[in-house]
């Protein structure tokens, strides 16, 4: 591999663009429903219950999509610091997320509304508590040292589905909130197509085309990161010794 | 590969039996709600709308799901047979979400209710549009004459890429229908955990465990079909001829 790295894939960065300015009108979009509709976000005051969607489309979706983008992005990267990064923006997303759902809580409280009733809840609630775990074993597997080549190796496929799983579920619980908001707080007027009802919509179906655009990149086979020639070396080395297996070439 | 045939790998019946328990397990929940809470289900009658709920999810759901476990269950039959197994159940699942559509239109209609404003029902409705099509363009690619060698190879990736979303789209959307009806229904006891929350809730979770365990089986690495002798041979010929490439051993 000497001379310059070779080009990323055909495809890959417009879809990866594609990826990022869906995720940018994601958000656009979220503040423009609270701010248009819903009076804006406050912390201390009745419009803290506001900063939940804003929180979790933030940290829940769009950063996730992003953490699992970044092998895909930075596939040129030595692997050490490309996988940083994905600890650091699943880390990032996770406090966000955090605050989004102190911000729920609080409103409930302070209004006296019960918790965790809803089907949104549950799962929103199993995303956020899952997706930690998640991270704290991804952390222990693969970013301290400790686990073992191969006990890497076996994890790491779990690490990749579960991954995407938690995802998906994340952004389910997104629509899920979104058709919760909406009756509750427009259900007289939802069924005239009142712009509301139309902007959340239109909101929940990008959600959708976002998880779609960052499960298309991270699971296209050709657009794997390919391992760098001293992780092949390196690789083949252990392998041989542990295993005597032929290296794979595939690298997350 | 003479001899009697490989066993299935380990673990795999286990998962497809756990997936069928929970389908059947689905079922039978949705059947429950309907019956104990909502009325039960029957065509020309106000309970017309049940129908839907119960369509749905043995058609969008556990249909649509055993026919994504086809080729894995199915490992060592020829591959025509279980490709027509295949599409011969997402056709069955395709007729069953159909008469679920017309029970909530003819409901609808019956009741003054306006359609197709909820983000359930732009979710649901694309998933079923979207699955429309992607059979039809299997049926094209994959069972009848015409496409070259190539070009279903090439079609393959995104067959089951978008095979998959559309799957976990049609969970999606049922979770959506599962909160519109519960706060249709019951908006004023939702909120102190009653039996009929609880157990609509737990259908939701359900549908998500379905769709993690059938999207485990079909994305596992290890448990994919193998090709048979004889289908190795065949696109080895093809391959060489076409392409000069060496046979990869991967088949759906």
């Amino acid at each position: 591999m000497d001379g310059p790295p070779p080009a990323s894939p055909a495809g890959l960065s417009a879809f990866v663009a594609v990826s990022q300015l869906l995720g940018l009108t994601l958000l656009a979009t979220t503040g423009a429903w609270l701010g248009r509709y819903r009076g804006g976000v406050a912390w201390h005051s009745p419009l803290q219950f506001n900063a939940h969607p804003l929180c979790m489309v933030l940290g829940m979706v769009f950063l996730q999509g992003d953490a699992l983008l970044v092998y895909r992005v930075f596939r040129h990267e030595a692997k050490r610091s490309t996988k940083a990064l994905h600890a650091l923006l699943h880390g990032l997303a996770l406090l966000i997320a955090l605050v989004g759902i102190i911000a729920v809580f609080e409103s409930h409280r302070a209004k006296g509304t019960p918790d965790m009733y809803s089907l949104h809840s549950w799962c929103g609630m199993a995303a956020f508590v899952l997706y930690l775990v998640q991270w704290l074993l991804g952390c222990g597997f693969f970013l301290f040292p400790g686990a073992s080549f191969s006990l890497r190796g076996r994890y790491k496929p779990q690490h990749i589905f579960f991954g995407i799983a938690l995802f998906i579920l994340s952004i389910a619980s997104c629509l899920l909130g979104i058709t919760e908001m909406l009756l509750f707080k427009i259900s007289d007027s939802y069924s005239q197509f009142v712009p509301e009802g139309v902007l959340a919509n239109t909101l929940g179906v990008m959600l959708v085309a976002f998880g779609l655009v960052v499960g298309y990149v991270v699971t296209r086979e050709e657009w794997k990161r390919p391992p760098l020639a001293e992780e092949l070396a390196l690789s083949m080395d252990f392998k041989t010794l542990t295993e005597g297996e032929s290296p794979g070439g595939g690298s997350q």
